[in-house]
């Protein structure tokens, strides 16, 4: 019976150029630790079936009444959803629409577009409270209410905290639908709860096989420790933190850009931080750069390769991407800088180049990491992006510092809320 | 006859939170010398009227023939178009698509989203040999000539050198359409000419009023010298060009977004370079990010206020942007982190967070610049990015390197050659 030892598919792997030491063991027990005060409510999401049941009956639901879905949320409410609909969301049967700019020419790029007959509309904010993520909603609700008259409280799904905040409330009080966001779920950690499982469900993305990926790095990280992948990423970008103030995160796929910009958000937003309570007034953190390969090759790669030493790169490829895809064929024989791609594709090329910019740049001397997934797939996305996640909370507790808080944004929100006359302000 | 009196609109504006010094007159002497030597062929393209009628008639061909127009281009080829069709091509009557990812997942997107009955393709490269650019084109090519064989010769525009390169031979042997590179314009300074503006006149841009707006910023360099809105940019950015690594540039509109990536390009090419020839193995360059905001307050802010102190930040903003939009109404009295959005625009956040954001960072002890377009107009566009282009020349020169070369990127073109078995590499 052959077909029972099917292999299990390999990791996503990660290698890089330099020497690092393991995690150390202290560093394990801290997560450890704060996974058993339930700070680290991300860890549960792989595994909570109940939460997954909820999404999907929600998302059949929706499919149901609809072919088009806006959801309306701002950063870790609309990167996350990004990264999962770029990298997944072709050749879906069903469209999401992200709107994260309280812009009315946006806005109404997006309304034009979409008919309300057919359309819903999903909110989504922690905190039920988000300025921007309103202010967008608000202007989607009139948009629908002018079409549908009281029928719109049909349309809406609330993903917001259980219990707590404003869009909690008006969604009991208007029958919309709604989800849950786990109170001890991060925004900047929410990708796999219903903040982005929901809309990519809508779309017919397996949320399940998301989740498969994401469980097989934990156990990877339970059972492999500081040698797993979430703690060699870990390892590796800690040992470069203070030495490369820019981390170039570069995906060589369109499809996992999205993914790029989302780390962005992960890594700036959880290890950007004043050091201590000491009074000391001392800084961390390393800025993120969201690069795509190979077009990044013609605007940055000048300043990667003879600019300031500062920089850390990961280039992040699929092993199997465009493997399948046609030859390219051309009849341009004639011309040398057309014959030698005939017969090649461009996937080709664009494997070439991706390993060819990362010796360039190890030549140059930089630390290079590679992040290699199997394919493009959701078990692969849910690994890397579960992977990163983890990695991002142990280098956290690695610099001393509270990879979950961010108390930085707040003196932006009270001058906005100042300038906008909300009361209390 | 007060119409005789229409008041000129004014120059888009610039300021900055800290002090710096005019640009030497040596630097701008130093610029007179390059232009005399015909080394900054971008400074003749507001004036050129023969190949601005070359572009508008071509376009207008096009516009006869096709819906739809594929670009194919990367880098200084592609980041100028996505730019102008960003700001400037919502509500076209004709659609523009830039093809600039080697992927033939993202190519079969972009082939199943168009009738090959109603496209036209248009290849840029200036060289006439970029290999991602010639990898997208055959398979583009492949695809309209499965659908209209010996037909697809009419449907291809090649923009390149007048002279040199297979591109330009194929073009005079095939009888493809073609336009001019002028030898003098470098890629990333190429936006207005052909390589962008064919595109953009097609979608119905005004390409003529964006020639003006950098006429305008042209002529107020040549009165005003080192008081001009170029080189006030030039000289602000240059007091911090070696004490923050980094440099933010953040509007405030989803539309100039892509403007941003634009600007990353021109920043880090230009200025990323080592230093003099005497083997003294120094290095220069400022670290360009894209943000848009407000999103990314919600993502990357939190690291510029409590991070290292190692950025420069830029917020650009368009005076009139949104202003005629139509309020928020809402009906959720009842509920405050709505209430007092009732009324409001979500526009008029936007710019109440433009503002609190750039005092949050001031307040942080950052150095903030503000751009401030009069409006979101091809005439404002053409200001701002021909401003940005001049300054960064000048920026070059006062740093003692050459801003208009890229020999960083060789190293990868030959590993990436000599894997697709490019004969000679």
């Amino acid at each position: 019976m052959g077909e029972l030892n099917v292999p299990e598919r390999p990791l996503t792997g990660f290698t890089s150029s330099y020497s690092w030491e393991p995690l150390d063991e202290a560093v394990l027990d801290a997560f450890d630790v704060w996974e058993q005060e339930g700070r680290l409510g991300f860890l549960e999401l792989p595994g909570d079936r109940d939460l997954l049941a909820e999404v999907l009956l929600e998302a059949s639901r929706a499919r149901d009444k609809a072919g088009t879905m806006i959801a309306a949320g701002i950063g870790g409410s609309s990167l996350g959803l990004r990264a999962l609909m770029s990298a997944l969301g072709n050749g879906s049967d069903r469209r999401v629409v992200v709107a994260d700019s309280p812009d009315s020419s946006i806005l109404s790029d997006i309304t034009d577009s979409c008919d309300p007959a057919s359309t819903l509309l999903t909110v989504i904010t922690k905190s039920g409270g988000t300025a921007e993520t309103l202010a967008i909603f608000m202007r989607l609700y009139d948009w629908l209410f002018a079409a549908l008259g009281g029928e719109v409280n049909s349309r809406i799904t609330a993903v917001t905290d259980p219990v707590k905040g404003d869009l909690r409330r008006l969604a009991s009080e208007r029958g919309w639908r709604s989800l849950p966001v786990p109170p001890a779920v991060g925004g900047r950690f929410s990708v796999l709860s219903p903040v982005g499982l929901y809309a990519a469900a809508f779309a017919g993305i397996d949320v399940e096989a998301l989740l498969r990926g994401a469980e097989r790095v934990l156990k990877d990280f339970r059972s492999r420790r500081e040698v797993s992948l979430a703690a060699s990423i870990a390892g590796a970008y800690l040992a470069n933190f203070r030495t490369a103030p820019v981390h170039v995160f570069f995906p060589y796929t369109d499809r996992l850009y999205d993914s790029a910009l989302w780390f962005s958000q992960l890594w700036a937003e959880s290890l950007g931080k004043r050091m201590g309570l000491d009074g000391s007034d001392t800084f961390t953190g390393q800025t993120p750069i969201a690069c795509r390969g190979p077009a990044d090759q013609h605007s940055l790669v000048q300043l990667f390769m003879e600019g300031p030493k500062d920089k850390t790169i990961t280039i992040v490829t699929a092993s199997s991407d465009g493997m399948d895809s046609e030859p390219l064929s051309g009849g341009f024989d004639e011309y040398p800088s057309f014959s030698y791609l005939q017969g090649r594709t461009p996937d080709e090329l664009r494997a070439a180049e991706a390993e060819a910019t990362a010796e360039a740049l190890e030549e140059r001397g930089l630390p290079v990491s590679r992040i290699i997934l199997p394919d493009l797939s959701p078990e692969s996305l849910g690994e890397l992006l579960f992977a990163l996640e983890t990695a991002t909370v142990l280098v956290g507790l690695a610099l001393g510092i509270d990879p979950l808080d961010q108390p930085g944004v707040e003196r932006g929100k009270v001058l906005t809320y100042r300038a906008m006359g909300r009361p209390g302000y």
